[in-house]
């Protein structure tokens, strides 16, 4: 099993945590290394979708894992178990990453050992919406027990994520969740985003995920299609 | 169907905040009225719980929603088309609710005429553990589908709240959710925490939830049996 190193963290200054972002994603363009923010409520199964991520892709992708917690290591130590190499971040009660807390993980993760590295966001689906975390690519992950909702209640972290992972679809069939209506809100806020369907559990959509986000590790270097800095505010 | 009334609201500044906090808590207590802070993750079931519980005790009490928001109407319009009079308190992205936003949500709702009052928080398990909202009993909501290991990831909300309401126990069958092990991690953070366990889907449990809190209005003159305010940071 991986070791764990624990760093305890602080929040930068704005106007720093804006050029430490931006150094960030130059560095990561520059070594062909994708940095993915992930983000998404407490439970909507972040954890659950790095570690599915990770058995389809670690053959082909050399994963690093940054985990962000209050005040624990348990979701990096399922990370460590796997044999992939996870720095698990401890923000001490602050809500959210910025840039200059994953700078602080990336030190313990070389650039250039890594095609992917994904950054598991505290659990929130607002302040996180607020702070650029100098990844290259945003993610969240919605659940079906959440409810088709959250767009409505939520519209910046749906505005401002390059990607939507629709979770636990094998709860379908026990709720009353629309996936068109859903689909419908989300699009209305953010035309450009990909949406994806999946349950860990039951694997399905999975491969189409994984294949879309293994696409973006082999354009980690070229130029990005939309700004990626103006999704930050 | 009961008009609502839109509020926009800004965050207090602490020393004041904490002052307003005190004279609401003191205020409401010498009006009999038990005013209920309502927290839990995004899509966990606050307005499902508070739609149930005005089901079951609507007779028997008077009740007055406040229902807080980043940006939309859609809670307090399902709670307004129960006949039951809501304010809707928007935040503009502030993550959590202060005494100082729920006083200007009680410029509208009198005292005088409701025993309950029932302040729906933004959905987050992390900021608004942090601030004093004035409310005498603090509730939180975890739903079965976040998962059992939420209290090793967010202690400080399990610590503050003196109910725990697990809801959408109707999921357990799909889930691997052990209610035993949540207990024990609740209660070691807590010992005094009362906890319930719910489907407003089924109905299941919703009884002795909403007489727990009837017993609670009944009380809400008395000297609290714990320190409230001892709860809030």
């Amino acid at each position: 099993m991986e070791q764990v190193r624990l760093i305890s963290v602080k929040k930068g200054i704005d106007a720093e945590n804006r050029k430490v972002a931006a150094d960030m994603r130059a560095k990561a363009a520059s070594n062909k290394t994708l940095l993915v923010n992930l983000m998404a409520s407490p439970g909507a199964g972040k954890t659950t979708l790095i570690l599915g991520t990770i058995a389809k892709l670690r053959e082909k992708v050399r994963i690093g894992v940054i985990e962000a917690d209050i005040d624990s290591t348990v979701d990096s130590e399922k990370i460590a178990a796997q044999g992939i190499k996870a720095v698990q971040l401890r923000t001490g009660g602050c809500c959210h990453l910025d840039a200059t807390m994953v700078a602080s993980g990336l030190e313990s993760l070389d650039l250039n050992s890594f095609d992917l590295i994904i950054i598991e966001n505290i659990g929130n689906l607002i302040c996180p919406a607020g702070s650029d975390t100098g990844a290259g690519l945003n993610a969240m992950i919605l659940s079906v027990p959440e409810g088709d909702d959250k767009p409505l209640k939520y519209p910046l972290m749906f505005s401002m994520c390059d990607v939507l992972v629709v979770s636990k679809i094998d709860y379908l069939d026990k709720s009353d969740f629309d996936l068109g209506l859903l689909r419908q809100r989300v699009l209305r806020l953010n035309p450009n985003i990909e949406i994806f369907e999946v349950s860990a559990k039951t694997g399905e959509g999975m491969n189409a995920w994984a294949q879309w986000l293994e696409d973006r590790v082999h354009h980690a270097g070229a130029p990005p299609t939309t700004d990626r800095t103006a999704h930050s505010i």
